[in-house]
């Protein structure tokens, strides 16, 4: 395989159907699964199938062109409604990912500006939101790389690469892009509960070539204080207009630890994650997934004095990031800019 | 149960064998295996079926029993030497507990005294080292609840609990005491990777009747910041004299946390944690274990691009920690106290 062709793909459309590869059973099974209509690609978010929040984007965009195949008839209006109604219920699939509201949005106003079979105009524009994503992650990929210059050591956590993008990834788009340059040390957290780290961005860089040392989640402290690394790079889920970072639980612990260590912290996400009409990060809504993703089955049961508490995301305050890195451009120590205002 | 007389423990002595709880197997499945020899402790030792700084120390003592149990004939000098090969093998089963070192060097001295048949002695003696080890653990539960008075609420890591001690526990000593006298809030991290936390910690807690809230590693900075806790409180492997302390990998990433949130940080350990030999955390020898715990079965084969790094300790300097307390007293923040000396 070659890098400008990427063997790890998340999610693929063909001639009216999208296959999604189902995150859920990486490393040991690769399985795409084929989705015809929105109800089934909205299940497959919500239950992690394909989860990233740029992927997400894409994966509800080609939903709403499956709703549109399924159910506009010609001179009967009332197909309007079941889109509607679908649009809804991908809206509801996972809250905290920005890129889905905008992704929908995005196809809800081009639906809008449609008469006539609107079929054809708004599947190109799926797959024009698809194609921009790999194109800002190719961008975003060089311009961190240019941050990185001769970094020593690097770590990521969750998974920011292709599984989580329509293809080459955020943070792991950097990481592909300073390993061309070079890049030899990269660290992955193991990122419990559901172990992104251990099972898709290890297993991603390794289709590409790129080795890796896969590390508990709370060994990342001492592996700062040893030296080995002086860039913590991750993606976002979303961003606020003040730079503040919604991203994977983990992401502000890591952040806070970076600033103790003298360990640099690159967020690198498309525009479509900014979130405009948040001005800063405690507007953001954190996702509670269940408990039992923790929990030992033997607990799983009312009146258990074992419980769990399982937020899936954190914020991490702009003044911890030292560069938030778009396809329009590198936004340097946010907390001294504005956050990300002048991106707008 | 009552908490006079708690229902875990981790070691049974009865005459002439020792039964090792298999802790690897918990919460699922209560199995004591039983142990005739010194080479079996030691593999339990070193597979960890027992673990925990004081529960080595306590099955290392019972095991020289058995070794003599084993090779003492009167009249025949030749069983010291193979005494001595099972003490050798003993303290090569994990390298940074010192309470493993401490307990084989204390009966080496009593059986260096001997003259005659050493077993009832030496029996005595490693008995008195497992009751002396759960006196000390409810005269530092009450130490330590009494510094937590108020507590809104605790996180542990790790099990530093009766599962790792003679029993009643060090730091979950002073959760049980502390829970006595209306603590009501704890957290425990799952510890990975080899999540004591989420398999014993809780477990061991709910035995007793006390509720906890099990969360993920990296989840413990987002809990501070939300306010939830005020103390985190750990056990440790081995106390450097300046107070320098090795516990679980993790330890120092939640004290580093600590400080930047205002949230005080206790070490519990019975001083036969404290190694006086060692004048700071520099000299603290860190095991690394397999990077097999940590990797997906798809990448244990050699060339793999995808490998692990796996310290299973780490070292949290006297400067983070707030209260060292010991069976002898509490010393509030080491660093300003030239560490631990004045327990000596």
């Amino acid at each position: 395989m070659t890098q400008e062709n990427p063997s790890t793909q998340a999610l693929k459309w063909t001639s009216g159907s999208l296959h999604v590869l189902d995150q859920r059973v990486l490393p040991e099974t690769i399985l795409y699964e084929q989705y015809q209509d929105a109800e089934g690609v909205a299940d497959a978010i919500k239950t992690m199938r394909v989860r990233g929040a740029p992927a997400i984007g894409i994966a509800a965009a080609y939903a709403v062109v499956l709703s549109l195949k399924q159910h506009y008839v010609e001179n009967d209006e009332n197909w309007k409604n079941k889109v509607k109604q679908d649009i809804q219920l991908l809206s509801e699939s996972r809250p905290t990912a920005v890129n889905l509201f905008w992704a929908l949005a995005t196809m809800q106003t081009a639906l809008d500006e449609q008469s006539g079979n609107p079929i054809a105009a708004l599947q190109s524009l799926a797959e024009k939101i698809h194609a921009d994503d790999i194109a800002a992650n190719r961008k975003m990929g060089e311009l961190g790389a240019d941050l990185l210059k001769n970094s020593k050591g690097v770590m990521t956590h969750c998974n920011a690469g292709a599984l989580a993008t329509g293809g080459y990834g955020t943070a792991l788009g950097v990481i592909r892009s300073a390993h061309k340059r070079g890049l030899k040390t990269v660290y992955a957290g193991e990122t419990r509960p559901w172990l992104q780290g251990a099972r898709l961005t290890v297993w991603e860089l390794a289709q590409d070539g790129i080795a890796s040392t896969l590390i508990a989640d709370s060994a990342a402290a001492w592996l700062m204080k040893s030296g080995a690394i002086d860039w913590i790079i991750v993606g976002a889920d979303r961003i606020a207009a003040n730079g503040d970072v919604a991203n994977k639980i983990g992401t502000y612990s890591l952040s806070v630890l970076a600033k103790q260590h003298d360990v640099k912290v690159m967020v690198v996400a498309p525009t479509s994650t900014i979130d405009w009409e948040s001005e800063s990060g405690e507007q953001i809504e954190i996702e509670q997934r269940n408990p039992n993703e923790l929990l030992n089955e033997c607990y799983i049961k009312t009146e258990s004095l074992v419980n769990a508490w399982n937020p899936v995301f954190d914020v991490t305050p702009a003044h911890l990031i030292s560069a938030i890195v778009t396809e329009r451009g590198v936004v340097l120590n946010p907390s001294e800019q504005q956050g990300v205002r002048g991106l707008q």
